[in-house]
């Protein structure tokens, strides 16, 4: 238990850090459902875990039953609440039903999640400071703390190097720079060689491609139905990853669509919603959420950390299993 | 929505007011799993949910499938925690296969649950330090932040006569009382007449019957495999509920068994373990548990909070649905 001991500490430490800045700030933190419709559902459709009783998977609303997910993002509920609360902010388990055992995937992962009424600027400036706190708050702990969080002091010298703001380049240049295929995913290799190139520090590429465009017009949605295109350039979306020395790809961010109409058209219109009724997803899943968006909606943007490959950034490895408390996947539920 | 944020706010305050008691008395966070094996069960077998991909309920663990479940208490994942780290809370959701939709019963709920290295008498205090300090916290706020969510004066004023110590009494006291066989459950409405009878105060209700006894020889374990027999008169265990006016029974809580030979006589002879086999559960599913106990184990009690039931108290409303931001039930998925 020695080692899951330190590990417990400093996976604490961690989430402490970033739930003490965004409470600063104001972030008010709610308590969003696990067990969802497809509203729960993150781009990647082909890993939702059904729920059931005694076999039935149809077991919820008996006089209408339907299918239920374990939650993969709680951001369409958060989204609900920015016009009246402006920042949000939950922290629970995602669930992701990824097969095998390697270093990168788990089954179950504790996702921070925020939403707030602004821009795309403002998310980034978020993302950073919730990062570059943690890292802060890590620096000023004492030498025992560390020690009793198996922190090393070559990591804690890495740590010292990380300065903000940290480098943002466009997905145009990530791919230019790596010389890969225009339209290609940059795979976990490549993220690492990006924030080499930009001195081992917490990188962000933004501005991802992402609509199918015929003469101008936007024809079907590839990424998650509501991500708000660029307003400068509608062939790209106002989206961002940040990638982590040795976490890689830790933060999924976006500004959303805001227009009721226009998020049911997205979401009609998307790839993901197409995979989603495969699985017996249905238009309906969404009601609560549009309803919501109906009521009051507001320009706004979010973003989810996954705190397990912060953890392997501050520890300086690239294995989740080796960072967290509890690293659960297909061979190792207890 | 102008409800539901109300209703936003409070359950936030409540849930910081716990945290931050549980903090200062020096409780650590841990985030335990929620896909689990039946290590993650609670009593009330019977409301396991089982989790699935692709209709598949035997998807986890490919070389030796088994089925897996969804969390309804970290009771043990937290236990094995306390010989190294002495107190420990999680909090997150808890998940129950109840039927319907009714003012008592959500298939989601958030359970705030605690384990400490001590006994029974230290865990009465820390129930009592943290419900107290919940309601304490509501008393110290301004006349605009109880309006914001929805209290009212008259609660207020009754919260106002909230005093320490809680009345205790055991269970054999509590039939007398109500003037109902020994060995019955005692009924949420027999609850409410009770905690009438003690002021409208919260109520402990302690050392309730459990094992089969023949001949002085324990035979069969009726409750929760880890309950602690009273060493003074081994027909009690060292189990307690707090039953609050409104919400009724809030709180269970026990000293567990902690040697680890005596957990697997009691886990094999539990009528909870012949329930679980008959849904598939083997004894292997709490092999991770047992290893922990088996490394180290010492004395040690704990409990769950059900945080929709303290709302219900503190709101003075007897309708779980009414008093939480995502109340969820079989007919009210989103």
């Amino acid at each position: 238990m020695k080692n899951k001991i330190a590990t417990a500490k400093l996976e604490r430490q961690i989430i402490k850090s970033m739930k003490s800045f965004l409470e600063k700030e104001d972030f008010f933190e709610i308590f969003p459902p696990k067990i969802v419709r497809a509203s729960g559902a993150c781009e990647n459709i082909d890993t939702l875990f059904e729920v059931g009783v005694e076999g039935n998977l149809h077991w919820f609303n008996p006089k209408n039953p339907h299918r239920v997910y374990l939650s993969q993002t709680a951001q369409l509920y958060l989204e609900a609440f920015t016009p009246y609360l402006e920042k949000i902010y939950s922290i629970g388990p995602s669930f992701r039903a990824e097969a095998g055992d390697d270093n990168r995937h788990l089954t179950e992962f504790t996702l921070l999640e925020i939403e707030f009424s602004g821009k795309f600027k403002k998310l980034l400036k978020y993302i950073e400071g919730t990062i570059y706190s943690a890292v802060k708050d890590i620096l000023l702990l004492s030498e025992k703390e560390r020690k009793a969080m198996n922190i090393e002091k070559k990591d804690i010298e890495r740590l010292k190097k990380i300065s903000i703001p940290f480098p943002a380049i466009t997905y145009n240049e990530a791919v230019e720079i790596l010389d890969i295929p225009f339209g290609d995913d940059i795979s976990p290799e490549d993220e690492q060689k990006l924030t080499q190139e930009f001195d081992n520090q917490p990188l962000f590429i933004t501005h991802f491609p992402n609509p199918l465009v015929d003469f101008g017009k936007e024809i079907e949605v590839e990424k998650f139905f509501n991500m708000m295109p660029d307003p400068e350039d509608k062939k790209k979306i106002l989206s961002c990853d940040l990638i982590l020395p040795f976490g890689g790809e830790a933060v999924g961010a976006a500004q959303r669509v805001h227009d009721p109409k226009e998020l049911k058209w997205r979401l009609n219109n998307s790839k993901m919603f197409k995979r989603l009724q495969e699985k017996g997803g249905k238009l309906s899943d969404f009601n609560w959420y549009f309803q919501k968006m109906e009521e009051k909606s507001i320009p706004h943007s979010g973003c989810g950390f996954g705190v397990g490959r912060i953890l392997e950034f501050i520890k300086g490895k690239d294995d989740i299993r080796k960072v967290i408390t509890f690293p659960l996947n297909q061979a190792s539920i207890i």
